[in-house]
């Protein structure tokens, strides 16, 4: 399988980690795709994604997968443990729930933030400036870190007492939170104590 | 099990939908959240989902799980067919990715820019307004049904020759659009004879 993607970036990252939790890093070749040349924005590119974002996972009979949670799903599938989407009805529930709402409060608010409230990537490849809507947003991740802090007060990892893809979202969020200098306010321990357990995971080392 | 939700109201009726694909509708005791008065900002319900928003559905045991998707996800597993999400890793990948789509590109986008930019529940409960912002999401939703359109022309549904949660997550995007007026293009042909076929199903008459 290929997987199409931008090394460091913090979406194809959650690719990577995936891939490594479940073994199956080096099943997978890598393409590169400069988004910070405009790469993604191609005729070719686009009838992979239409959405224009990286990564997309390609399949062998040409199947295109885009949106990082569904090529989570489908590699966790293919794959046996560890189990990151979850088993019973009730584990797949709370880790979806738990996935979706670090993705839209922290990884996709942090990048909301930089492409529309900052410069982003350049002239080049941003196309709409709001700075009212980035300051909005980055203030919506600094709230979803105190959330995830108070969820880490009784729990190991985001969905529960196992490692799952809440949490792969999670460090990919905290991945680009880095590059924009936002930073875990200091009294949220648990959400500390949690970033420095996850980033002990070999798959960590494998993310950029 | 119980649902808190707005009946009407556009998310609320992805959970009906699903209840009633599944067979489930009976099993459900919906509780009302009147969100056009705040109830839904109630320390009460924020215990229930910090993210402020309907539907949950609270379980025998009291866990709630919020986010329309994973409620998804759980009714899902706990029913047979027909099946919403998927079997094979394939399967599931190609409809977690269409529903996320669809998800961002129409409902989200349709909610942004009701919320957002327009007055949209009144300044009791709205408490940021953004105009611009509003219309870009107003643009987004109308790109999005070009390219359901486009993708409808190979195939009865958005993921496939099966109904969906794709499709479900679509119903709802079409509801909250007929609400704020946003028509579907006269020349989406393709678009408008998927709405008149799942409009049949027996799902659609308990959506709202």
């Amino acid at each position: 399988m290929k997987v199409y993607e931008f090394k460091g970036f913090p979406n194809p990252a959650r690719v990577r980690i995936a891939l490594a939790e479940k073994g199956l890093f080096k099943n997978a070749e890598f393409v590169q795709v400069d988004v910070t040349t405009g790469e993604h924005l191609t005729p070719e590119f686009l009838a992979k994604n239409p959405s224009a974002v990286v990564p997309v996972l390609e399949l062998e009979d040409g199947t295109t997968i885009s949106e990082s949670s569904a090529i989570t799903e489908y590699l966790d599938h293919i794959a046996g443990e560890p189990d990151l989407t979850g088993k019973t009805a009730k584990d797949r529930a709370v880790i979806a729930m738990m996935q979706r709402k670090v993705e839209a409060g922290l990884l996709d608010a942090i990048g909301a933030y930089f492409h529309i409230g900052t410069d982003g990537l350049g002239p080049q490849v941003e196309n709409y400036h709001d700075e009212a809507w980035g300051e909005r947003q980055k203030g919506n991740a600094l709230q979803t870190m105190e959330w995830m802090n108070s969820i880490l007060a009784d729990q190991p990892y985001l969905a529960g007492d196992h490692f799952s893809v809440a949490d792969i979202t999670a460090m990919a969020g905290f991945a680009f939170a880095d590059f924009v200098a936002l930073e875990i306010p200091e009294r949220c321990a648990h959400l500390h104590a949690w970033r420095a357990r996850v980033s002990e995971r070999p798959s960590a080392a494998l993310a950029a």
